[in-house]
């Protein structure tokens, strides 16, 4: 679909001109990739682990605001719940990663909080949009999604709505929704699932588009595309885990508006 | 030797088909190439820092978990006790990784205090087998090990039935036995010791190793044979440690039973 | 300039058969990567997080110790001040890495703080060494130096003065200076800015190169001349960020004494 296509040239190149700060309040397994991912596309990541730190740069320097529960702890929790208010008297928009929220009961109550404070987007597989929207699909495959992204499609329409969000559902074919306009990506490959952060650091993207994007559904388009569009040229050139990595970074820096054009799948439903 | 090879390939087998789930309290510098290394080989990592989740986790979902004490914390310490009390609890083997014990005091009280639940599995070097087994091996180059993995074999039997459990030594030649039967893997290379984690990941494929198998000693034959296998052709392709990382989890990937059927060269002592 | 590089071969040899044990006190992004480039050039490097152990190690086997700030927490804090007082006693140099000090109020107190106990050497970007000499020059950009390092210049003479320490200003072009001599380096490639931490790593080196170098400033020399070489070798063959990686730390393990005489561009100014 060219429109949207469009969309995501521009975001990208917005992402290379403008370079948003993005701070990431992330798990501690994929903090070193989201931060060269971040880097790769043309963002500029910090992260972060004290309350005043955090709040010192959300009002002064970030573009945006990642919370990704993947590895909670109580400190962690705390931490993000100022920095939410604080981005929020800021104006800075934040993009919520509700990792293996429903399955775990902590993590469960800290995402119900903290949504309490309109996210811009949320970005989770099925499985989590699903619990979040209050369908249960907790899943016992930790991170991994077992429902498929379409049947998380009418959660994520309710859950948009409910919180006035865009959300992004990723898995085999990503839907992008505000709870009234729909889009789906079809871009991306399965061995992208056998990267450990691949997901989390699609978050990241999202609060980097978010940050230079005119809406959330804009930047939800942008971020499926880029991520999607990289992943498949990577894996092309790199068909096994360990070395899609490196190959996967590369991509994100060589990626041109362009090439999105050429290559992004994007469709409205 | 034909009877353990085999046994390290139906290993290998199982772990792509049950795709264990590990919970991995581990070192904060290797989180992110124990999770890669799980993901490559078949296995799900998961990892978290709140108590309570440890636990959800260990009650619902988990095959195993793996401890690793590379980088405590007080916080931690308490986790990975509650964590291997539930894990008993609840029926899950669990597998300890005691990163340079008897060289600081703190771990050293830890791992003593976790072993009062007798793990299915330890996973040391040379030096941290002698000090656990209480023959003096307290090693100054951190978490190398500077005795020889042979002059641990006496320690790690003793050790072995003095904790009912089944004692991985790596090292040039790795060692596993139940105190009672042993067997030796004259797999591997030494650059593998030049990229960080390597010893701390094969920790998590024990854990997932032990997940799968019949008993604690054949998923030793199979880590260790997996490992060095992978780790020796890795090498053949990639000479640098840099490059080794991604060609690991390449290989890793790639590996299949009849390749490690060829290569693993185990024998019974 | 010959003498000068004569130095830096020097030292890296020293690296390749003392070893030196690094106590790596750093931040949780680039953890993985700092141990990975001190294994590739030839160090040993620990990382801790729980204060006794910190002690324990600075007492008995620790040959520098790096402290980088870059993810501070309160806990961390104090874990710093104490392994700081513990190396000062125990004779053994420490090397601070201020990131993104003067643009965070705690970190900018906690390295003041620090600094009461002279520091071998400060490694920083321009901006990092203006604020800690007391111009101001706070960046947005987090990590990311805005200032040019020529600019930072004078402030690195005035802070080396003050503080009795040897002070490393990374850039386009890299100024070490003892607050008397003063020597430029003008290897390494603008992409190395597109890596996380490869700054951050930088500050692990010059703790290595400290332990065995005869006077702070041969080991800023070193560190500079090493890092810049490795860094334009590794990116003439891996022109991308991601691959950039691998091919540096294959780098630094395959750089050799009379391979750094040849490329190292340092000058006396």
């Amino acid at each position: 679909m060219k429109q949207a296509c469009q969309i995501a040239a521009d975001i990208l190149e917005r992402l290379r001109s403008h370079r948003p700060l993005i701070l990431c309040l992330t798990n501690s397994v994929v903090q070193n990739f989201t931060a060269n991912l971040l880097l790769a596309v043309g963002g500029v990541p910090v992260m972060l682990h004290h309350e005043e730190e955090t709040e010192d740069l959300l009002h002064t320097c970030a573009n945006g605001l990642l919370i990704n529960v993947g590895t909670l702890s109580t400190a962690q929790a705390t931490q993000m719940q100022r920095a939410v208010h604080s981005a929020a008297r800021a104006g800075i928009p934040w993009v919520l990663d509700p990792v293996a929220v429903g399955l775990l009961r902590f993590r469960t109550r800290v995402c119900e909080e903290l949504l309490s404070t309109p996210p811009a987007m949320i970005r989770g597989n099925a499985s989590e949009i699903m619990a979040l929207a209050g369908v249960d699909a907790a899943t016992c495959r930790g991170p991994e999604s077992e429902a498929a992204s379409t049947e998380a499609l009418e959660a994520a329409s309710i859950l948009a709505r409910r919180t006035s969000t865009c959300v992004l559902v990723t898995g085999e074919t990503d839907y992008m929704t505000d709870g009234t306009t729909t889009y789906s990506c079809a871009n991306g490959h399965e061995l992208m699932t056998r990267v450990t952060g691949m997901g989390c650091a699609m978050g990241a993207l999202a609060a980097a588009c978010v940050a230079v994007a005119d809406t959330p559904l804009h930047a939800a388009i942008a971020t499926a595309a880029i991520m999607g569009t990289c992943g498949e040229i990577a894996v092309a050139g790199a068909p096994r885990p360990g070395s899609l990595v490196p190959a996967m970074l590369d991509e994100l820096d060589a990626i041109t508006p362009e090439k999105l054009l050429q290559r992004a799948r994007l469709a409205k439903l």
